[in-house]
């Protein structure tokens, strides 16, 4: 029985969401040992995006196989009541779907949402410093939404992703790509079928470069024809990330529950 | 030269706001230190309240007194941008104020706004995860609303005090005492010229109680007639908590940065 499960995570205390050996927990660690708990089998989980070290996520999309007849006795509707409790308060789970055979939670079609958040506030609010960059310097908008826009489309995004990144097929393709704003927070909204290593962190420094006048308008233009990491701004502090939401074609019942889903 | 700090702080990582001997950081005492370098010279400061272990704070208000010329020389619109990057990030101060020789950050004639929030949803949102009470239980919100009501007014409230409460005088004014409700979020606002330690977690633990059916709207007015402390339900968890405002008579110019400041 293939399951997908919808995880929420405040990401500050941990080392990022993928299993990896050295110091600090994973989320992904955390994870498997509650569902462990819970289901009464060792469970080994596969996550849509090996979201970094910082960065949170209101919708991280986890499949995982369970075998057991005492697991499948476990309706899906109670996964979250039955799960959280065995969780840190800052690792959440919003929603189990039973998911096709054919489905592949990395592989299958999806749309994901990203929300980078800023606060340009003299002093950012209490509520803010767990989830956003605190920026209080002046910025020229306008030229970072004419920037933002230029995104939108199929491009080689191969200038947008850390060296770290193991990926061969760089081409994404950005559905929505804005900017918007609610008091002192000054949020970038980006929507695609995937997203490459660092890529929209490195946007969003783009962007603060931009708005600032240290970069052209067109510099998202000229780093897609270049394939030139280097002339784009530097990676964007992880704090400000928020993986939002994850559609899959595949799975139309996905009732997500992120606040501020803007699917 | 005296001086009116508003202090935020996000009390999760800490011990509660006033310094203490024994292990674990205070607020105060890392307030104290990052003054001591901003200023150049040893700082004692003293606070309108004692926030507990947990409990948040968009607007502590802290008194300290400056002697040294160096000291004198930082305007106080500097004061936020002068010492925050010595903070965590978790602590922050929102402004500074001239007060007058007169004025005394516990005795002087205050308004006080606090606010505790609950979660109501299946599972909490992720934003809500530090600041809310995770209560996913239903309520009967109308009788809530009118035992809230019923502590408006001038009445001794010795039965609201927790056991390590050391003042004498048990009567304060409250102005205001309604629930606000929005979206998931169910909130506890509450305004008066002063509150006895643990007294808004008291509130809203009894209130938790009627909303359940397990204590009468008219506890309240039974436990101000009584004093009776065990008639009332349990004191809530502090992580619901936020001191939200303080305004004082003595200082008009306040201008408290605070979001979803009510005054």
């Amino acid at each position: 029985m293939k399951i997908l499960l919808q995880v929420g995570y405040i990401g500050s205390r941990y080392r990022g969401y993928q299993r990896q050996p050295g110091t600090g927990e994973t989320i992904q660690t955390i994870l498997e040992e509650a569902l462990e708990k819970a289901l009464g089998e060792r469970v080994k989980t596969l996550a849509a995006g090996r979201t970094d070290k910082g960065v949170h996520s209101k919708a991280q999309m986890v499949q995982l196989e369970i075998k057991s007849q005492k697991a499948g006795k476990i309706p899906l509707e109670r996964y979250p009541r039955t799960i959280n409790p065995l969780l840190p308060e800052d690792i959440r789970i919003y929603g189990a779907w039973l998911a096709p055979e054919s489905f592949h939670v990395r592989y299958s079609k999806s749309l994901k949402t990203y929300c980078y958040r800023l606060d340009t506030g003299a002093v950012p609010q209490l509520e803010s410093v767990p989830f956003a960059l605190h920026y209080p310097y002046p910025l020229d908008r306008e030229k970072m939404e004419g920037a933002a826009a230029t995104l939108i489309g199929t491009h080689d995004f191969s200038a947008f992703a850390s060296r770290y990144s193991g990926v061969k097929d760089r081409v994404r393709t950005i559905w929505d790509c804005r900017l918007e704003e609610s008091g002192p927070y000054y949020s970038l909204i980006i929507q695609g079928n995937g997203f490459l290593h660092s890529m929209v962190r490195i946007i969003m420094g783009s962007l603060l470069d931009i708005g600032r006048g240290r970069l052209d308008q067109g510099i998202f233009l000229e780093a897609i024809r270049s394939g030139n990491r280097r002339i784009l701004g530097k990676t964007a502090a992880a704090k400000g990330l928020t993986l939002e939401a994850i559609e899959y074609e595949e799975v139309p019942e996905l009732d997500q529950h992120s606040f501020g889903n803007r699917l």
